[in-house]
């Protein structure tokens, strides 16, 4: 599938969008742009967290002020976002020879701000490199387990192609004692597409929260705010192409209604592409009767 | 040493105060706080970059909105910031029942913001917990390493008592071949002082740039952005006192101009008080002369 060029606006060039193009078509309106929100990503009560990282980073790509690559993106999710328009006002709060800082909201109607956010934005110069962190290994891959999408309320859920190592089935109860939060699997839009900024700021939420794999069932979450780190600059996420990325989150400490969450986001090359920290808000599910 | 009592202002408590409360003294100004910075946190070229981070702490914790406490703080360093006057500015952009989420800016005088900044309030009830990572093993005291802060021109470096597991010799070119930049170690404010969101919000910079250790060598570097996560209540951090902190630092890649950096800062009893990481700008040192 094909991105809508410049200027090919219309149903037929809609319908060839992908989805997540679609999801992320901005309008500019001078300081900032305007933007509709569908079901097409949505989660239980308002959109996959990932979707609203990937329209801010789109608007920020789109902003002709823009200069470098992003390095940065911190989104702090304040409420939920509802069906309907959207706006994004976004400014650069301080430009520098090397660093571009920029400070996002959105917000809809007259609400106050749904999401604020911060972004950074670089030159990627060639300098010394050392990568010392290794790929997570992964089992051969007829040994992965798709997670049963189809089963699933969530939209968002049938816009990935995920495939875990573990999981956890989740039952109404949870298990007496938690299990290991960590997985990693290979993760790929449906249908699959070139990476870009836009994507990999969304693949960083694409993980459960990890307290429903270690307590192994559902319960009130929502993540609180997500720091995203670009290690990789425009051209290494074009090798990567539409090929699934190879993901891997764990959490240090889940307690007082809150976890935190930590992922990186490699390439099939072995690169580290991104890495995402994020805090997760839970309490304790309902007790419901045996 | 004591805190000045409010309303206890003069010269004679100014002396009494510890460095870190009176670097961080603020004034309300009905939108926000002015403050005044001075070099007794100075690193090479402007403020250590954790007392940057513990003065906006201190405006979000002496804001009268405020409510709950202080769950995350991303700080953005856009600009150097000079000795003088400063003037911090903050709001809660958005309250719901269970969390406050707070945009905050520093400046000097006519200039654009050198810092921007988000920050996270919240409720800490109990909840299920379940606490997966480990503190960092330490050495026997005695074979810690007390870096010779006495010989560094940065005047914050004494306001620290810092304790390594390892440390790499800074030399005046590189390692032929990058060490491990991980470091553990002891660390507590001097003269002691008990810990709070502040002092917490500071040491979650305490560490050297990974890329000094790792090159064995200075360089030009810079945080740029850090975001640092508080696991713990009010009550926890009271339990702590004055006793050294667990610090543990590493990075998974250096490359294109950046590295990232996690952090773990552990109490004497084995609670994950926070998390930091923080993605740090760094430039090839200059070949000299042999």
């Amino acid at each position: 599938m094909q991105r809508a060029q410049d200027g090919d606006a219309g149903q037929a060039v809609e319908e060839a969008l992908h989805p997540l193009d679609a999801a992320t078509q901005l309008t500019w309106t001078g300081d900032g742009f305007t933007g509709l929100m569908t079901r097409s990503y949505w989660n239980f009560a308002g959109p996959y967290g990932g979707l609203t990282a990937a329209l801010l980073m789109r608007a920020l790509m789109q902003h002709p002020e823009r200069r470098g690559d992003p390095i940065a993106l911190t989104v702090n999710y304040c409420a939920t976002i509802a069906e309907g328009p959207l706006r994004i006002r976004l400014r650069a709060a301080r430009t520098n020879r090397s660093t571009q800082h920029w400070f996002l909201e959105l917000a809809q109607g007259d609400d106050a701000p749904a999401i604020t956010a911060t972004a950074i934005c670089s030159a990627r110069p060639e300098t010394w490199s050392h990568r010392p962190a290794q790929p997570p290994s992964l089992p051969p891959e007829a040994e992965l387990v798709r997670f049963p999408w189809e089963k699933s309320p969530c939209a968002w859920m049938a816009r990935y192609d995920v495939r875990l190592d573990r999981y956890t089935p989740l039952a109404p109860q949870p298990l007496p004692e938690p299990v290991a939060g960590a997985q990693t699997g290979l993760m790929r839009d449906e249908p699959p597409r070139p990476l870009d900024f836009v994507s990999l700021a969304a693949f960083a939420d694409c993980f459960f929260a990890r307290v429903f794999v270690a307590r192994g069932t559902l319960m009130p979450v929502g993540t609180i705010s997500m720091t995203t780190w670009f290690h990789a600059t425009a051209e290494a996420l074009a090798r990567q192409g539409a090929a699934p990325l190879i993901g891997h989150a764990d959490t240090r400490v889940y307690n007082h209604g809150y976890h935190d969450q930590s992922a990186e986001l490699w390439s099939q090359d072995g690169t580290l592409l991104a890495t995402s920290h994020q805090l997760v808000y839970f309490r304790d599910p309902p007790v419901r009767p045996a």
